[in-house]
This record gives C-alpha cells, structure tokens and sequence, in this order.
C-alpha cells in the first residue's frame, strides 16, 4: 500500500498520468515512412526547451552519463586541454569521465556548495594564450549540493578572456525545471536527460549541440560509434535513427513537451521556483542549513540540508525509506553523512512537497532530531498559501 | 501537473499501481472453457472478505446502487415490509429505493451522526408478533456522517426478538476496510462495491448472499432480470456470466485479493483505523467536531467534520479543489453547507494522509478559519510516529 | 505467448492501444465542479453516433442486458402490452425480460434468420384500434444469427398502421458499426453498450431516449431506481451523476468519439461492410452458408454460419481455442450445435480478418471438414484487395 | 484502426500484454535498500537465458549497437587485432565500430547469405603464430540476411588452431529465440538486447561476460565510462548502478525471463522453429527463394526472401504498409530492392505468422507479381496443422 507515496529524489522524477499513458505504445516499426511525422516535431520542440534557434537537438539511448560521453567524443581529441570547476559528484564524474578518455583536464577545486568559479575561469582562460584549452565543462545544476551555477557569469568570463574554447553544460537536473538559454549564454553543448524535468522514465540522453560544436566534430578524434553526432544528425534528418530508437520515450517526449508547452515553460519555472522555496521556508523552520552557501545559487530543484551535527543524514533517510515509505536523495561524496537532499522537480504539487516535509519531521523526530513536528509544514504551508495565484484567487 | 494529487473523497480510492496494471487486460472471450479458473476463485476469495463460509457471492456490472436494487428485488414481494433506519443521506437513499419498489418501508428516523438505532429494532421487531417485516436494513458504514454502525447489536436485537426477518446490510463504504462478519453477524444480503476498500474502478456491485436469502429469492415477486440472482448464480456455477461480465473488473479484482490478503485483512483493518485516528487527532487540534455523536460510531473510512458556526462547508471543498487541486467529500443532505468529510480508505499512506491534512488546513486558512497552520498536521504526525510499527522498529 | 491473437467474438471487441491509453485514469473526483467538462461533451457526442438532434443520451454504469431493462421500466407500467419479434437469442431475452417485468408481451416468432416482421407488425398494430400496444421492440442487429433487420421497415409499418406505440431497438451489437438513424426512423429508444463498436470495455449501457419516451416515464409504474430516467436526466443536466460513475469508460467514451470522428462514421460504416463481406466471400468459398436467410439481412458485425451436416460446431469453436487460442462465437440457442460466429466488428483490419479465417481453416481441417486450406482466405484476400482504396491508390 | 495489426520487422517484437503491464512502473528510488532484491534475481536469470554459470551479465541503458561498443571498448586497446567475417549489414556494422575504434580489423567476406567462415577462421588463426589476434567477432544471427551461424563451428576452429583469442558473439536477434551456449560454445562476450526475444521495448543491452573478458578489462586501453564493465559489476555487485538505471525496463526483463521460463526455453526455441518453418513453407509455395543459401543457415526468427528479377522490394514493403498498415523489413545493404525480409521472433503466434503471409501474398498480388492468392499461407497452415501439439491433442 506504500507505492502511491511520492519520490522526493532529484530525478528520476514523479511521473504523471499524462505521461505514463503516453508510453503506452506497442511495437511500430521505426523505419516506416510516417515516423518521421512523429520524430521531428520533438526534435524541434526540445529546441525550444533549450532555448536554441541554432543548435540542434541529438537523443540517444541513454542516461545522461552517455549523453556527457557523447559531448565529449563528438568534439574532441586524445590529449586536449578541458577547463572543468569541481563542487560536487556529478562535476567530478564529467572530469573522471574526461581524464578516462584521455583528456587533459585542468580542475579547479572549489568548496562544495559553491558554484561554477567564473572569476577563476576567466583568469585561466586569459592566461592561456595559447588557446589550447579547448572546452569548458561546468554543471549547471549540482545535484549532489542543490546548488546552480550562473552560466551567463561563465560566459561573460569566456568572453572577457576572448577565448574560443566551447562551452558544455550539464543541465541534467535543470532543464525545463529552471530557465535554461542555449543560445543566449553562448553554450555549445547542453546535456539532459529524460528523467528530470521532462519527467519521463530513464533512458533517453537529450543534448543540445551548437553549430561550433557541429563543426568541431568533423576533426574530433576521441574514438564514438553509439554516440556518434555525425551518424544521429545524418539519419534523423530523414526522420531515422541510426539503430533501434526508444520509441516509447520518443512518444513521451512529445507529450511531455506538449505539457510544458501548455503550462507555459516560464509557469514551469514559477512553479519549481516556489516549490523550491517552500522547502527552504521549511529548512529554515527547523533550523537547519542549506549546503548551498548563499541565496544566488540555491537550486529550484533539488535542496542538500546539512542535518545537525552529531547525526548522520544516512540513518535519517534510510529511516524515511524504511518507516514511511518514502525516498529522498542521500548525501553523496563528501556530503555522505553530512547532508540529505529532497529532490522538488518534475511533476510535482504543493500537496506533495508538504506531505515529504511531514515526512522529514516525522523521521528526525523518531531519531531525536531537535525538531519541532509541523514546525516546518506550517512554514511552507503559509509561503504556499501567499504565493498561490490559485489560491488567492479562489478565496478572493 | 496536479493529477498526482490523492484524493480524500470517501470512494472511489485511490488506485495502486499494482490495481492499475491488473486492469489492464486486452479483451479476451468471457466464454472460453479455461474463464472460470480465473472466475470461481474470485468469488471464493471474495467471501473470506465478507466473512462467509456459508454464504455466496455474487457480482454484477452496476455500482452500489445496483447492489441495493440486487437485494431487494431478490428477495422481496410488492407490499412486502422492511424495517429501516434513517440517519445519513444512503441510508435515506436505499428506504428510496424500497419505496419506489412498492415496498412498505417502516423509518426508524434517527439523529444524524448516530448509528443503527438496535434499540428501537427491538422494540418495533418484538411488537411485529406477525412478523410482517421481512426484512432489517442497515447501512454499517453511513458515508455521510463518518457513522460506523454496530451490526452485531443489530443481530442481537433481532435474536432478542426472536424475529426471523432477513438482515441486509450496505457495507459498500466498509467492506475491505473495517472489520465484517457475515456469518457471525447473521448478515443475509451484505452490499459492496469495487470502488473503496477493493480500490478499484467504479463499475462492480458486490454482494455477499446468505442461504435464507437465497432461499427467498425462489418466492420473491419484484421484477428483476439483470439483477437476477437466480440467473447469476446459475452461470457462475460453471463459470459463466448471464450476459458479458466487466473482464477487467474481474482481473482486478483477483488482484486486490492477493493485495488484501498478502497484507492480512487484520492488518489492513489496522492500517485503516492508524490513518483514521491520525486524521481524528488533527479534528481535535483544529478543535472542530466530528458529525459521529461518539467514539464507538467513529468510522475508520470517512470523517464528516463540522466547520465552525459561520462558515459554509461547500465554500472549503470548493476552494480546496480550486486552489490546491485536492478532492474532499461535500457536505451531503443535512450536512451540506455544515460540514465536509475526509475519505481515508482504500490504498492510503500515512504520508498521504498528511498532505491532506496540511491542504485541509491552508484551505481553512484562506477562508479566515481561526486555524493554526500545522497543527492538525503535527498532531496527526505524532499519533502515526508512535503507532508505526515500522517506524519504532527502524528508529529502535 | 497467445494473448497477441485478436478475438472474433461479435463483442466485447478488440481494444485499439488508444482506447487502453484512455481509460488509465487515475481516480478522479466525480463531483469536482469540472467533471462536467468532461461529461457533457461525451453525452453530445454520442448523439451524433446514434443519429438524434431531438434524443436525449443516457449512460448507466452496466451491460447492454441492463439498458433493456433502463428501457422496459422507464416507460411502462405492469401489464402494459407490448409487440416483440423473436428471431433468435436476444430477441428472445428481452421478450424474457418484458415477461419477468409483468408485461403482456405479444410475440410474432419467426425463422431464426429471418429479420424484425415488419409486414407481421403492420397487421397486427392495424388489428389494434384500441391501442393497446404501448411498444414495438426490435433488435436492429441479431447477433445470434447475424442479421440486421430494416429498421426504417417497421416504422413505415408502424406509421401504415397510424400506431402511436414507442419504437425501441436493440443496437448493442450495431452502432457505432453500421449506420443507425435514431430521428430517421423514429426510434424512441435505442440500448447499446460500450464493449461493441465503441471498442471499450463492458461496463456502460448507452441508450438513446426520444422525447415521447422521455415524456412516457412520468407515468410509467415499473419499479425501478439504479436505472432511472429521471434521476440520471436530473443529474446529467449539471454534469453530475446521481451515483458513482464509471469514470474510466466515460474518458473511454471520449476518446471512442474522437476516433469515430476523426475516421468518419460513414467510413466506419463502409469499413464494416468491408470486413464483413470478406468474410463472406469466405464462408461461400468454403461451400458453406450463412444462418442469415438473404442478402438484405446479412449483418456488417457478425456472421453466423452453419457448419456441415454432421459436424458440431461446438467442437470447431472449442478446438479453435484449445489449438490454436482464437476466440470464436458459439452458436446459441437453437443454433447451438449448427452453427458458429464470426464477429467482425469494431477495431479491425483486413489483416486481423485473413488470421480469424485462416484459423477457421486449420481447426476445420484439423477436424476433417471437406475444406481446402487457404480457399477462405484466398476468395477474402482477392475481395480485400480490390475494394482497398489505400492499396489501389498505393499500388497504381 | 491499424494499431492492431502485428509487425513483422525483425525487432522490435511485438510486446505481449502481460510485459505491457510489467513495465508500468511508477517511479522508484534505484538506490532504496531494497532494490537489490528486485535487481539481482533479474541478472542471475538472464545468465540462464546466455547458458552460462561461469560468466556474469550486465546491462546498459543502450541499443545492442552500445552493447557492442561495450564490448569492443572494455577489452581491447587501441591497435589490437580482430579477426571478424562479413556477411551482412550488422556483421558490417561491427566491423566499421572496430574500425573507429581503432582496432586493426581483419576482415573475411563472405558472400551474403553465408554464415561464420569457420574454416578460414580456423585457417588465419592457425597462421597467427604470434598470437596477434585478440578477438574473433561474429554476429550469430545475421538480421540482414536471414543467416544463422554456428558458433561451436567457430569455436572448434579456434579450439584446432589452439588459438587464445576471445570469441565475441553478436546474439541481439538470436537470444531467448534461439538456442545459444555461452559456456558451451567458450563464447567471452555475447551481445544482445531487450527489443527482441525478450519482447520488450528497446533501451537495454543485454551483455554476457566470460572470466576470460573479465580479466582482459583490467588492461584495456580503449576510453570507456558509460560503458564501463568494472563500474557496473562493482555496483551490481550491491545490486546498485553507477548511473540511473532504467527501472521499467528492469521490471520488464523480470517478467520477461518469468514468460521464457514458465514456457520454458526449449519450448520457446521449438515455437520460433515451427513459426520459421511455416514461412519457409510459404516462401516455398510462391516459388521465391531465401537469402540464406541452404538449410543449416535459415534462421529462425528472421527470414530475408529475394524478390522474383525484375521486381522492387522496396516497393513492396512500401506498398504492404502504406496499403495494409503492416510492416515487414526492407532489404538492407547489397539486398537492398532485391530481397525482404519478414520477422518472425518474439511473442508470436502461428495466428499472427498467417496474417503476415496473408498480407504479403495481396501486397505481391496487387504490384503484379506472379503469385496465387492463399497459397502461402495454406503451405503455411498445412505445416502448423501438423507440427501443432495442441492442435494434434484437441483433433484427437
């Protein structure tokens, strides 16, 4: 009786109704002479997500991790110098990711729960004279600390530098739940996925790719077949796919755009905005911090809460899992322990995020958390109440 | 993005996962030799839910309503005399129902919030020296007023009287949910559906037949053909249906056995008075008052709430639906515009009935209720912390 | 592995993915001050289906069985006299029903496979000056026999007659297959259901009502309460439904009426007529012949056919099934033993047909029928082909 | 109203309604403690699928293309020797990732319609004194061509030429269709996927690993991260994932090995042979000729089929879908125009093949071919009549 509880970790998301109907589609054939009528719709909507009139959209059959192999593979060479800031596991795996292929990668620490370093960046780039970095990786969304990084900053410093590298972003866990603009920061290769804000299963790796990019894959010579730009943008020009495609995400995505589209992706930020803010009214109720370090950077879709010291955030979500059925994120890496995150994206209400901080409150209760029970429900509940265009209007 | 919603409307439930995907049957032929083993063991789990060893069960493609019409028109003759209690909206609906089948209905009319007056049955079955009355009608659970009626008392104000009238009750509201007896209680025709503690769609009427009752059907005179028991029973005996049986309907319900079952219907009766008390407590730290006049008439399915003096019941579901998108039951009959009700039966969490607490609460809000945000929440959370046994065992 | 076959029972029909996608709703409240967006479009549609501008459309939670009975009481009262055809299995039931109700039913019998007698009715409504006759009731579609009766017939021998008695017409197994005209022939009520050419699951009877019979359920006395007129037209009227509504099958509806349209109801006419005469073209390559006396009688939805002299067809539908795990209908009623049904209505395509028929083949081989495998098929092939207008379009 | 029709591509199967159930799956947190029991059984079951106790399986939220990149890049280093045949368009595939992958490829064509060359295997292996050869790479069940090789052929040729290379075995079409001896054979990487004999959607490579391939991951140079054998093993390990793991389809692949095993594999086996058998029956019937050139290569979930001289078939699969709305498979690479190809693996049914050869024989009909109606599928039903356990029973 506990599957009808909601997820509260950042991604895969809660899927709704709408969407769990959409993939609903037996076997088609792929190759059929119509299939493009259902395919290039959704490459041209994902567009609009990322914010690209430029670039193209490429999916694979995928998690994101392949889809950060492929930004890799498609653009560059066994030895070229990449630029990446590290604040978190998934800006550390893109780096492993890039030292495994052979890159070399210039890494630049930063404390967790701050940002992508621009003011850092900018003073490397300037120093490289040379040019012989040849990208610069940055996560725009850090799920493992809640924190989002100003990309428009990072490329004001690419800028200020005059330096031709390209831009990728890994925007996982923040595309088409916080605002996202391709072309307008100057980005050359965006990496998604499904299973976030466009609330899907996983499995399908959604990258946005720049015409810079376009070209820099005729000379990239990092060896690629499965993620290979050049055969996907060939074969989907005609509507096909190199090898077998995911039909049902394929299907999902077009509703799932559809849905944004509707809502209206600046309402789809507003939403998670507020969303996110009501969990932080509530962390602030109970007294405890966010690992983000300060206001700019805190995250609309995933908050990291350092639990008090004494406790272990592990034993708090595990509990949560084993008491109430419920799943949050755990810390991770050197937030393990430390630190416990509630995923607030996707398909999500007011309801539901209220009903995850009861949750929370009931599970530091039981484990002698010095909480006060509501404490935090009643926090959100009244920013919820004030910030509701529904609700104002109903009892208007 | 608010269909992920619960609902706390008192039927039909939220559906689980595991339901959802039972249902979803392709058409198969409903006479096919190989049916009935998916069929007979349906109704054979069906009764242990009832509580009858002796009784059968029989289903029909109607909703409860259809299940009353079934027991009336299968056992009794034009002009024939039941006894019934009135004190909620489907208690009035089904004396309704007698009397637009010509039937002589005797009302006991009792203050809505109480139960089955088994008193006054005494009184009036022990003064009916001819036993004109045939048969008693009792609602166990009247879903209007969150009453849980005592049917063993009932049986035993029958005995007392040494009347030999037939003893029907609505259990649709109940069943699956609450404790029932059917033997025990001495039930002849008990009414269920699919929609509430089988926490499936709307469209089967369920029902428990007693041998007497069966034997009455051989001389009852109400015209009925699609609610023939007679024809029913027949088919079903080899696994057939009269006419087209709701397949799906029938998956389904195979299904929510095992769920009951696996879970252990003690259990689940458990699970429901947990969440029903939780909800109780939030009621007493709103400091409103429930419609049930006392404790042993608290419902573990559904609370009637009285809103305070002054204030209209209609215009807080209304606005809860409006502003937050959650479903909570009206006001019916007396209690329109007095009071509202919370349904917390069928395939419910704790977690999920605090959301509905919490959106109970921040719809009172806005309408100037003299409410303190997270109160009921917080008491509801402290009832469930201590009564969860999963929760003390992993906080242990 | 064989829950892939289609059935070619004449109903419940095969579920087109769309129509499964549909009615995977999640439960939704029924009283939301929305609900009625949803319903009311549904009731108009499907006035369209039945061909009425001045009918009302009714639906209740139950199988075509109970739309008769909605029918019989809702418009009568004991005793009332009524004029039935009986032409086979379902025309029998409902006079069995109209007896069962205390009406006094006048039965013209005819050959099984022989249509509504409409000269029989025009003698005998002429013979009636006094006007006992409250109705006429047909069944448009026999689905035992497969044979489809001229309804506009017997409202000219109605109005020959100057007869003011209701029309009513069984078109469970018909509409929404092939062309019915409710205002047209002036039907006064037409019983349906949802798991025929609506290609949903059983589970909602749909009736169409003309405003003489609306007017005729003031004073109709046969009992009735979960079907009535009065309570449903009552609540329909502001989207509510005077019970628990089947949810699912009305979103079902929906989008049933979407695909309808959307194909266009005379190309789904023309479709059945289509299928049913490859069929046909079948059974006469088979040497065998049709339980439907002429042409004119032969139905579009399903066809029964006579097995051979000294075969059963019982053993030919049940081999069927245990061999090769097809569903065909058996034969009923007097039919039994003699002959076996195709159906061949709702979604469907020539490629389905071709597999029923050639199932048909090898379990008559299997069973030593003077048959010639692939004959069916070949004679429906050569038939599909030449009135396929995508493939003479696509192969010219 | 075509959605219904089955498709006859070689994979994607068509999905059987109980895998469709499967794979409705809400969302779940991968990392919960408890997922491990769903995880684990699934990967220990598909090892029985491979027929392997010694090796391990992983799998990867990818296409069998990414399969293969996985197995070329976990094991080998830039420059290292393969040994591969050519003799299809996938074996071609392979080929041409090796290449890009920097491997020094040597290639062996084949004329299409061929299998594994094992004597000339046997021939340049025994020529390799120094052991260059790393990998011998051969696609079990060539999807272009209808062909299927003998792996213990080619093992028994690398067994003579006592040569240490690893055996790598493309079984994407093949596997949970087809017999296959991972242990048997001495194969180190067998490479498949979920759209094909495991009948569910794509977006999971399915890979068997030896000990020996285990070991040669440790010095592999070639870059890899998401495809990474250490990463993932080590997670499995703890029933884990080193990146979100597509949880629908592993919920799919459990029912899935349920299906295969309660039919019970050799069952399975013996069902794609009798289906393949009724097409070849077919083929034979119209007087056309297969791709593969003798018996010992047909393969049994896929046939490829030369049109007669003179004819397009292109034009043919092109007119079967646009006309009919069923899909088979065009004619790939040196076949394409001159041969099709029906795919005849998965949930199938002897009902469903008919269909298919039903369509193909009005598709051949209508573009002129000089073909007879039904011929093929009598040859077809003739076979199946007699080859049918159930149908031998039943008749009796």
């Amino acid at each position: 009786m506990t599957d009808q509880n909601p997820v509260f970790i950042p991604g895969p998301t809660n899927m709704p109704d709408r969407l769990r109907r959409a993939i609903q589609v037996q076997t088609q054939d792929h190759r059929a002479p119509d299939f493009v009528n259902t395919f290039a719709p959704v490459l041209e909507g994902t567009k609009k997500v990322f914010g690209t009139t430029e670039g193209k959209v490429v999916t694979f059959p995928a998690s994101g991790t392949g889809g950060w192999e492929a930004a890799v593979c498609n653009t560059l060479s066994p030895g070229d110098k990449v630029l990446v800031g590290r604040y978190g596991v998934f800006s550390h795996r893109w780096i492993d990711l890039c030292q495994r292929h052979g890159l070399d990668v210039q890494i630049v620490d930063c404390a967790w729960g701050e940002g992508a370093p621009a003011a850092r960046f900018e003073e490397i780039l300037s120093a490289d004279k040379g040019h012989q970095i040849r990208a610069v990786l940055t996560t725009h969304n850090e799920t493992a600390t809640g924190v989002r990084s100003d990309i428009a900053a990072v490329r004001r410093a690419m800028d200020a530098a005059s330096h031709p590298a390209m831009l990728f972003v890994d925007c996982v866990s923040s595309l088409a739940s916080m605002p996202f603009e391709f072309d307008g920061w100057g980005v050359d290769i965006a990496v998604s996925g499904s299973q976030k804000g466009f609330m899907l299963p996983t499995g399908m790796a959604i990258l946005g790719v720049s015409p810079k990019a376009i070209a820099a894959m005729e000379t990239a010579r990092l060896p690629r077949t499965f993620f290979d730009f050049r055969d996907m943008m060939k074969a989907n020009a005609t509507g096909a796919f190199p090898y077998t495609p995911p039909l049902q995400l394929i299907y999902g995505l077009r509703e799932s755009l559809d849905m944004l589209f509707e809502e209206g992706l600046e309402n789809v930020y507003a939403r998670h905005h507020r969303l996110a803010e009501g969990v932080r009214r509530a962390v602030d109720a109970w007294g405890l911090k966010l690992v983000a370090k300060s206001p700019d950077l805190y995250s609309d879709t995933v908050s990291a809460i350092y639990v008090p010291e004494g406790f272990d955030s592990n034993a708090l979500t595990d509990h949560a899992y084993r008491a109430y059925k419920v799943s949050f994120g755990i810390g991770l890496g050197q937030m393990n322990g430390k630190a416990f995150r509630i995923g607030h994206l996707g398909s999500l209400t007011d309801v539901m995020v209220l009903s995850g901080l009861a949750t929370v409150e009931m599970a530091m209760a039981d484990l002698n958390y010095p909480i006060t029970l509501g404490s935090g429900v009643a926090a959100a509940q009244d920013y919820f109440r004030h910030s509701n265009a529904l609700a104002l209007k109903s009892a208007a």
